[in-house]
C-alpha cells in the first residue's frame, strides 16, 4: 500500500508552496526534457498516473487531446484540480494507483511525473498500464534518479578537492527509503536504472528513450542556486511502447 | 586516440598478477552475469573487442564458436594470448579499436568485456560492430559503471551514520578521466547510462538487456572484502541487437 502523504495537510500546504505547484509545468524544470518525449496528442485519449493538481491534464487539452483522465491517491490533490477547470473532457478520479482498474486498450498515452518512486506494487501498476493502453500506445514518465533514491542517509559530502559529492551508497538494495521532506516523513521506493527498466521489460514495453536529467548550463545560469544539481542526476525520464 | 597503456611495462606487469589475469574468466567475478547475456554460440563467428590476454576467445571456442577474432591495441597483451593457444580458429590482431576495419556482416556476436570506457570515440567504433554483424546479431558488453567513472576526484567518503558512501559528483560532465590505478595514470571516458544507451541507438542497435553488476550476497560471503561494492554497481553489463 502506497503511502498517502499528500493528504496530510502541513504536507500539503507545503507542497502547494512548491514552484511547480504554483507556476505548474513551467515551474518543473525538466518538463521541457518530458514534453520532448511526448507523441502527437492530437485526438489522443490521455491517462496520467499521479496527476496531482491537474496541470499536465490541462495541458494535455491544450495540446489536443481528446479526453485525459487524471487519477491520484489525494483527495485534497484532486479537490485542486477539479477547482482548476469546467472541461467536461478531463475527469479526475482517486485511485489507490496499485489496485487502478482501467479498461483494456483504451488509452494512447501514459503520463506520470514523479509518481512511479512512491508505488511499492510497481509491477501490477504497470501491468495494468500495458493493459490499458492500445497497441502502439505510449508511457512516459519522471521518477527521482535511483542515484538520489539510493542512500539510506542521503545528503551532500565533499570530496578530495572539496567539491560536493553525493554520498552514494545502498544502489544495490532495492526497496523503501524514508526521507524528511518538507516536513513529513515520506516513504519512496528505491530501484536500480537495470530495476526501472527490468520492471518495463516485464510488463510488456519496449524501452523507447531515457534521459537522465540535470539542469542545463542555461538553467544553470539562472538558478545558480542548483549548482549541486549537476552533480548527479536528479531525475530518470523514460518513454516506452507497449507492443 | 586512446591510451594504450597496457603496453606500458610496469602497468602491464601489474595487471598480470590481478585475479583475472591469472584465473581468467573464473576470477572475473562479474563473469557469470555476462556469460548469461550471450546467445548460443554454436558455429558462430564472434568478434572479441579488446580482447587482452583471450580468456574469452578460448573459452568461446571451446562453447562451439565456429571461429574468434580477438582485437586488442597491446602487443603485450596479445602476445600473452597467442602465446596461450594452437587454435587455428582463433586469430589476434592488434588494433587501434577505434579506427579498426571490419568486414561487413561477418561476426555473429561481438564480445567487449571492460574495454569500451577507454575508447574516446566510441560512435565510430559502435558503427563498425553494427556493420561487422549480420542482421540479428549480438553486442555484449561490460564497461565501468558510470557512477564509477563519474568523479573527478573518485574516492570512499562515510555518510551521516558512518557508513562508506561512494562520493558522486560529475556525473553529467560526460568525457575524459583520469585516473591512478596500478601505479599508472590511466584515461577512461566517462559516460551517463543514458549516454551509453543514446551511443548504441546511434549505432542502430535496439537494447535487450542491461544489468548494474554488483557482487551478489554469495560472492559477498565469499570476499567479504567486496563489502563496499554493493554500495554502488561495479559494472553496466549490456546485451544488444543489431536490427
Amino acid at each position: 500500500m502506497t503511502q498517502n502523504i499528500y493528504d496530510d495537510p502541513d504536507f500539503h500546504a507545503a507542497y502547494l508552496r512548491l514552484p511547480r505547484s504554483v507556476s505548474g509545468l513551467d515551474g518543473a524544470p525538466e518538463w521541457p526534457s518530458l514534453r520532448a518525449m511526448l507523441p502527437a496528442l492530437d485526438g489522443a485519449r490521455v491517462l496520467d498516473v499521479g496527476c496531482g493538481l491537474g496541470w499536465f491534464c490541462r495541458w494535455a487539452r491544450g495540446a489536443g487531446a481528446g479526453s485525459v483522465l487524471g487519477l491520484d491517491i489525494s483527495a485534497r490533490m484532486l479537490a485542486g484540480a477539479r477547482a482548476a477547470t469546467a472541461d467536461r473532457a478531463i475527469t479526475y478520479a482517486q485511485a489507490n494507483l496499485e489496485s487502478a482498474v482501467l479498461a483494456e486498450g483504451s488509452f494512447d498515452l501514459a503520463y506520470s511525473s514523479l509518481a512511479l518512486h512512491y508505488i511499492a506494487g510497481l509491477d501490477g501498476l504497470l501491468a495494468a498500464l500495458a493493459r490499458a493502453l492500445v497497441p502502439g500506445g505510449v508511457l512516459v514518465a519522471s521518477v527521482e534518479h535511483p542515484a538520489y533514491t539510493a542512500p539510506h542517509k542521503p545528503g551532500w559530502l565533499a570530496d578530495a578537492a572539496g567539491v560536493p559529492a553525493w554520498g552514494l551508497n545502498g544502489y544495490l538494495d532495492e526497496g523503501p527509503r524514508e526521507v524528511d521532506w518538507l516536513g513529513a516523513r515520506v516513504v519512496k521506493q528505491h530501484r536500480t536504472v537495470a530495476g526501472w527498466l527490468a520492471a518495463l521489460g516485464r510488463a510488456g514495453f519496449t524501452l523507447a528513450r531515457l534521459e537522465e536529467w540535470a539542469p542545463s548550463p542555461a538553467q544553470l545560469e539562472k538558478h545558480p542556486e542548483w549548482v549541486n544539481h549537476r552533480q548527479i542526476p536528479n531525475f530518470l525520464l523514460f518513454a516506452a511502447t507497449r507492443a
